[in-house]
């Protein structure tokens, strides 16, 4: 949209953000959105722009909790729909797992635009839909407390990318695994997760996928195994020694 | 505009948040200066959101080099009218010094939009309207190249608060003396500047003004010497360990 060249260090990172900015003209986003995504930006400048060796080892641990669950549900918000919609549902294909619409700043017309966006992207059954029934998430008030009966409500594992601190704490609060990719290590959505992918949602979902057909020939006992050593703020941590290191580096 | 309760230990970062979302939606933004702002919030999350020590000195040496200015110019894009006109005005009054529109995404709409702004924050004379003289800086291209003879021009010193990297660099290759308030240290526009102050606009011009007639006694060898002895490198490189001090803390 803006002038850009392939050339640009960080043409990647531009691509980005006006298919974000686009999304937002097109009404598929809330006006927070665009400077949520801002704040990645920044964040995920400071990672190096790249999948480092923490976020490898949760994205190992989402993948095994993701083939132990029993109802695993994939939720998927504006961000997450216009940055990864395509990933998202050929995961929840994998899987399989259902897909079911959040949204912080819920508008009917915004459901709608980001349902469309799915089924664009492949996606054959959507909960969440503006005509869907809805129990509030406990501990959450307004239109973000919605949540399907047969989705958040049933799921024992739930990744949701991108999303907000309130909420994360009330699925917590439920007893859900909550896998949450994020890039603000020190964000309550990331300290609050079962297990935090701090890492680019356009880079974590592919590489969600790819370890998921390598640990499908796993017994149980292995997966379970991968999950329980799994150590979330530990893994936290080690984010944040990485960015600490590139920033003392002066980012060379 | 979105439900906040003062209580929330953010309350002043999602305050800016909304303004900014709101001139988004009045037409004085363009799309992608949403996003910039969510890397300023990301960027001053980590900084502890407050005007460190690093921070201090480059603001110091700012206002020493603002006073001993021939013609200084304060530079004001959409970002730093939406967050901080008020402060950029009262800082021309007191210096004095020209206050000159100089968007990136230059529409002839939004410059409108800055102007009213900044005409409402009680600025008389505004230079870089639709309607004025402009000539190219020398290695820039199209409407973000545009400046004001008697503006950018002719300063010997330039206030940009949230410039491009591009343009700061084309600054800078004039000659010009490019004081810069940008809360990534390591954006190129940081890291080319000749002073950059790593902090919040919304703290920092205050502060330049406290500063500034705190200096206003000094003889003229007194504020050449802070202007000298001050190191931008070496000052962006303690906002750095401050940040990486922070993040090994923990955000804590």
């Amino acid at each position: 949209m803006h002038d850009m060249s392939p050339h640009h260090p960080r043409y990647q990172s531009l691509l980005l953000r006006d298919k974000m900015a686009k999304a937002y003209q097109e009404g598929i986003l809330a006006d927070t959105a665009l400077i949520a995504h801002g704040r990645g930006e920044a964040f995920d400048y400071i990672l190096g722009e790249k999948t480092n060796l923490p976020a490898l080892n949760s994205i190992k641990a989402a993948s095994a909790a993701l083939l132990l669950a029993e109802n695993p549900i994939l939720s998927v918000n504006g961000n997450t729909a216009v940055l990864a919609a395509e990933d998202m549902v050929k995961l929840a294909r994998i899987l399989p797992a259902k897909v079911e619409i959040n949204l912080f700043y819920r508008t009917p017309q915004r459901v709608m635009k980001v349902e469309e966006v799915l089924k664009k992207a492949g996606a054959t059954e959507i909960l969440g839909k503006e005509e869907d029934d809805y129990f509030p998430i406990k501990g959450l008030e307004g239109p973000r407390s919605r949540a399907h009966p047969e989705g958040v409500h049933r799921a024992d594992v739930i990744l949701v990318p991108l999303e907000d601190g309130d909420r994360a704490e009330a699925l917590v609060a439920l007893g859900k695994t909550v896998i949450t990719i994020d890039l603000n290590p020190l964000s309550r959505t990331a300290q609050t997760s079962s297990i935090t992918i701090v890492d680019n949602v356009v880079r974590a979902i592919p590489l969600i996928i790819e370890e998921i057909s390598k640990l499908r020939g796993c017994r149980i006992d292995e997966l379970e195994a991968i999950v329980h050593e799994f150590d979330n703020q530990r893994n936290i941590d080690s984010s944040l020694q990485l960015i600490a290191q590139y920033l003392e580096k002066d980012g060379k």
